[in-house]
């Protein structure tokens, strides 16, 4: 296992933070390594807010439902998918664009998930801990306001990036039997039996939380509601209308 | 700049590739590396399909566009959003599920990318190249029959992997002061213009393929038609709604 395949396995959520600041210059190294992800068509569809105002950090702590690192973290960043910037330059070679394709959604919204994790290893490999902050779509109306989102660019999620002041575990992952299939689709019905065994007990023995709980049970309170139903009507007004 | 730095940075798509084989251990270490990446609130809404069928592979090329190193390169993956397994894991705790939501769809299309471009580095880290095929998304529908893909799971996209044969040029990228924005979103036309510069240059002195282009020019067939307008219907089809 060479180090880099090392750095990657190690991975785990960080969510509390020493107070020392992230020095300006290996931040920008860490955008420029998300910046070397591959891309769809060269077309980058992606802008980073990088958000330093106090006051804008306890407005996104409220925003993404109480997280108090969105504001605790030494830097706080929400990442966009933005077909703004590409839309407009095809638009000033003299084309008639089209906008609003789902197709164009897609696109934007892998685009910048491949930057984000560039980044998130980047930082990780600087002793950088990171927390993907999916709560920026509890609200994303009210961020783009925050933040000035323009339309054809939506906030997909944030990200807390500082030096990590606890040590948490590493959390299980489905048996990779369950999700590298071989051909075709296959049934992984027993692989989740399995793994929610290796939930529970993970649940009951973790350093911080402990709880009794199993991935299933764990995954319910996503599914047995509609949850963040104002997506759909959001991305429409943001000129990402699925079409 | 450490190691890791080095290796992202150093990041360009591969297309031409060695014969030999990539051990089996090896690739499974790829895909728990990939696992290792952060997931939504721990769904791994994720399947991959490893497709080592001839058979199969030939007829990718086709429906990918034509793109013979789908069947050259040495392994050949199918990236799905996979929502049936987290699905069906809370249908058996006893809840009625919701399915088909947008926010669904996000949460999918996210996890899947994070965990394919924490592969793309584990195997950059071993020598080894990668390319994303978005032209699985050309016949998204013939792609799932291939595949035996179910509802709740579609294909993002694929990926070649194997030992490189050629040594192309990294691809610029836009200006880093494009990208990455203060506390708010802001113009970046500036930067743009000065990009198109840097691409024009580019694709004229490149090893591989010399043009007359820029980065405008090059986007404006993906938005002055309707790309993969197919998408929309295949989606609601396969169960993602867009609710």
């Amino acid at each position: 296992m060479n180090d880099t395949i090392k750095l990657l396995k190690s991975h785990r959520s960080i969510r509390k933070f020493e107070k020392h600041e992230i020095p300006q210059e290996l931040l920008i190294e860490l955008v420029r390594s998300g910046q070397a992800a591959a891309t769809s068509s060269h077309i980058q569809a992606y802008s980073i807010i990088h958000v330093t105002e106090k006051q804008l950090r306890s407005q996104l702590v409220e925003l993404t439902g109480g997280q108090k690192y969105v504001a605790s973290s030494s830097d706080f960043l929400v990442f966009c998918a933005d077909m703004k910037r590409p839309l407009e330059a095809a638009r000033g070679t003299g084309e008639n664009v089209v906008s609003g394709m789902t197709e164009q959604l897609l696109v934007a919204t892998v685009d910048v998930s491949l930057v984000a994790q560039n980044i998130a290893i980047a930082a990780e490999s600087e002793g950088l801990g990171i927390c993907y902050i999916g709560g920026i779509r509890n609200n994303p109306q009210a961020v783009s306001e925050l933040l000035k989102l323009p339309e054809h660019v939506y906030p997909v999620f944030g990200m807390c990036i500082g030096y990590p002041a606890h040590d948490p575990d590493i959390k299980p992952r489905l048996p990779v039997e369950a999700v590298f299939k071989k051909n075709s689709y296959s049934d992984d019905a027993e692989h989740v039996n399995a793994f929610n065994l290796t939930m529970h007990n993970y649940y009951q023995t973790r350093k911080e939380g402990n709880k009794t709980s199993d991935w299933s049970q764990s995954l319910a309170p996503l599914f047995n509601q509609k949850l963040r139903s104002h997506m759909q009507e959001f991305l429409i007004n943001k000129g990402f209308e699925m079409k």
